[in-house]
C-alpha cells in the first residue's frame, strides 16, 4: 500500500472535490490554475487596500480544490465587496500549514469579517446572509421555507458529506494499492461499497429527489443559502452515484440551474475555472 | 478481513458510542438494556395516550449506541413533556428499518413534534429551543455568545465527527483483521493514524481546550444548546484521543461539569444507563 497516497487522500478528502463534470477544457483551468499560484503574495497587498477602502471587509481564505467555492458563489450571490486569499495544496494535497494562522483548525473555507474570524461553511452562509443579506432573500422568511433551509444547511455536512468523503477515502485505498495487497484492499472495499456505501447513497439520492420534486430549490420555490451549501456536495453526489438526468431527473435539472446562475458563473472566474464541481 | 464485522463497524459508526468513561457497573447497565429491548411496543401504547395528552406532543425516536441521547437531554433541560420511542440495534449494530418509516435516511435521532418530522441533531436542538424553550435561555440573546453558539452547533457534526468516525472505522478495521492480512492493515491503519488522525485530534483537542480556558461553556459563562451538541462528541474525543485531567483540564472539567446536571442525570434514567457516553 502507497501510504503516501493514501495519507495524501486523506488530507485531500478535508475541502476536496475531484469532479470533471463541467464542460470547460481542463488544460485551460490548470494553466489559470498555475498563474494564480504564483500570484498569491501580489494579491495580498491589493487585497489589503481593498480591505481597508471597501466595507464591509471580507475577506476568503479559499483554498483550492476546497468547499470555499461556496463562500464565493454566496459573496457574488448578495454582491458584496470581497477579497479573496488564494492558498493551493501542495504535491501532497494538503493544505498549507499558513492557513492555521487564521484558525487554529487550519481549514477552508475560513473568512474573516473586519476583525472576526468565521469557520464551518454552514455557519458562514448563515451568518453573512443574517448580517448582510436581508434585501437579497437568500434566507426565507416564512416559516416553512426557513425550516427547510436550517434544516438542509445542517443535513449537507452532518449527513450526507460523510458518506461521500468515506466513498472517497474508500475508492482511492483501493486505486492506489499496489498488486500485492491489491485482492485482500478490493475485498473490503467492494464489500464495504456493496452493503454500506452503495446504499447509503443510494437513500440519499432518493431522499434529495424527493424533496427537489416538490420544489424549485432545497428550501422552496425561492433561491437561498441552503442552495449555495448545498452546491458543491450534490455535483459531488451525483458524481460518486453515476447518478444521471434519467434516474434522478429532479436533482439533475437543479444542479444545471445551479450552473446557470450569473453568480455562479462570476464566481468562478474570479478563480480561473468554469465550474465549482471541477 | 471480517467483512461482516467490518461492515457492521460502518453502520454503527453512524450514531453510536462505545465509550466507557462511566462510574456505573456496565452489568447493571446492559441488564436494564436488555429489559429496555422488550417493552418497546408495550411503550409505543403509553407514548400514544401520552402524545395526546400532552402538549407539545414530541416524541423522541431513539436508537441504542447513538447520538439520540443529546435529545433527551435537551428535552430535560428545557423541562418539555415528551415520549420516547426505542429502537435496539441488532447483532450486527445496525439501525433497524423501521426507523425510515419516520425519516428516509434511518437515522436516529430525529423527533415527531406534533405531524413535523425533524432530523439533525444540530438542527433539532436549534429547533426546539426556539420554539419553546426561550425561557430557559439555552439560546443567548447576546451577540458574541450567540456567535459561538452557532459556531459550535456546526463545529461539532461537520468537523470534529467526521475525524472521530474514521478513527473508529480503521481503529476497528485493525482489530478485527484476520493474522494472515493483519500486517498490511496494520501498515495502512497506523500510518493513517499517525500522519493524519492523530495531528487531527490533537489540533481539536488544543483547540477545545483552548475555547475552554476562556469560558466555562462553548457559547460563554451561560450552559447553551452548542453544549448539548457537543455533549456526546467531546466524551468520545477524550476517549479516543486518551486525554485526561491532566494535559486538557479544562475539557475534562467541562466533561465532568456536563454529567453532574440534574437534567443530564434524569436523562440517562430515562434508558437505563448512567452517563451519556457509555
Amino acid at each position: 500500500m502507497q501510504i503516501a497516497n493514501a495519507y495524501s487522500i486523506l488530507y485531500s478528502i478535508e475541502d476536496n472535490r475531484d469532479l470533471k463534470l463541467c464542460n470547460s477544457s481542463s488544460w485551460q483551468v490548470r494553466e489559470q490554475r498555475k498563474k494564480s499560484k504564483h500570484i498569491k503574495h501580489k494579491m495580498s497587498d491589493t487585497e489589503n487596500k481593498a480591505i481597508t477602502s471597501n466595507s464591509p471587509s471580507i475577506v476568503v481564505y479559499w483554498l483550492a480544490d476546497s468547499r470555499a467555492d461556496r463562500i464565493l458563489l454566496l459573496l457574488e450571490e448578495l454582491e458584496l465587496p470581497y477579497v479573496i486569499q488564494k492558498f493551493e495544496r501542495g504535491p501532497d494535497k494538503l493544505a498549507p500549514a499558513e492557513l492555521k494562522k487564521i484558525h487554529p483548525l487550519g481549514k477552508s473555507p475560513v473568512i474573516k469579517d473586519g476583525d472576526k474570524v468565521v469557520a464551518e461553511s454552514g455557519f458562514i452562509i448563515d451568518y453573512l446572509i443574517s448580517k448582510y443579506g436581508k434585501e437579497k432573500h437568500l434566507k426565507p422568511t416564512n416559516e416553512e421555507d426557513l425550516f427547510q433551509y436550517n434544516y438542509f444547511l445542517h443535513y449537507i455536512e452532518g449527513s450526507l458529506m460523510p458518506i461521500l468523503v468515506m466513498k472517497y477515502i474508500f475508492l482511492n485505498l483501493q486505486k492506489q494499492a499496489p498488486w500485492l495487497v491489491k485482492p485482500v484492499v478490493n475485498g473490503i472495499c467492494n464489500k464495504i461499497d456493496q452493503l454500506y456505501l452503495g446504499p447509503n447513497i443510494r437513500a440519499h439520492l432518493d431522499f434529495l429527489e424527493g424533496e427537489l420534486k416538490q420544489r424549485k430549490w432545497l428550501a422552496g420555490e425561492q433561491f437561498s443559502g441552503a442552495d449555495i451549501q448545498a452546491s458543491f456536495t450534490l455535483e459531488m453526489l451525483l458524481k460518486r452515484s453515476n447518478a444521471n438526468e434519467e434516474n434522478v431527473p429532479n436533482l439533475s435539472r437543479y444542479v444545471a440551474a445551479m450552473r446557470e446562475r450569473p453568480a455562479y458563473k462570476r464566481a468562478m472566474e474570479k478563480v480561473g475555472k468554469s465550474c465549482i464541481a471541477e
